[in-house]
């Protein structure tokens, strides 16, 4: 499936939640990442952010069974390219 | 159609665009907007977006043709709807 994910998550452990994401997806842009992902590496995936996860932070998950059925529109500057050379 | 709308925009124009969102999308979390909408709308939508935008301003728009398709869940807190009384 197709999935994006938001999250606002406290300073003291945004870098921890970045980094466990891009282990399973690809970054986009600010706080979002999406990919092609298995029900079974997003359950884990999930399970991991929560153990790092306080009270006050939160994780906006977006599923799309079929990946053909949502379609990627960038308007302005692609920026999720360049960085991936950062 | 359903969309989630993403942004990285310039210090000096993120509220303009916001506002610009707000008319169109519900806002649920750092700089993501997301909600049903008509075809017709989202074209006036973006097209008045890009006037606001600058060159090094960008929009990440994600568009799933059937709502039902889509399917979202929060984990952990559950902000967008503190804040619509803020």
């Amino acid at each position: 499936m197709f999935v994006i994910i938001t999250y606002d998550i406290g300073e003291k452990r945004v870098s921890k939640v970045c980094k466990k994401l891009r282990e399973y997806l690809d970054w986009t842009q600010n706080s979002v990442f999406e990919g092609e992902i298995t029900k079974g590496k997003l359950t884990r995936c999930l399970a991991e952010l929560k153990s790092i996860m306080s009270d006050e932070d939160s994780i906006y998950l977006y599923k799309v069974e079929n990946p053909k059925a949502i379609v990627k529109e960038v308007i302005g500057e692609d920026r999720s390219f360049d960085r991936l050379f950062l």
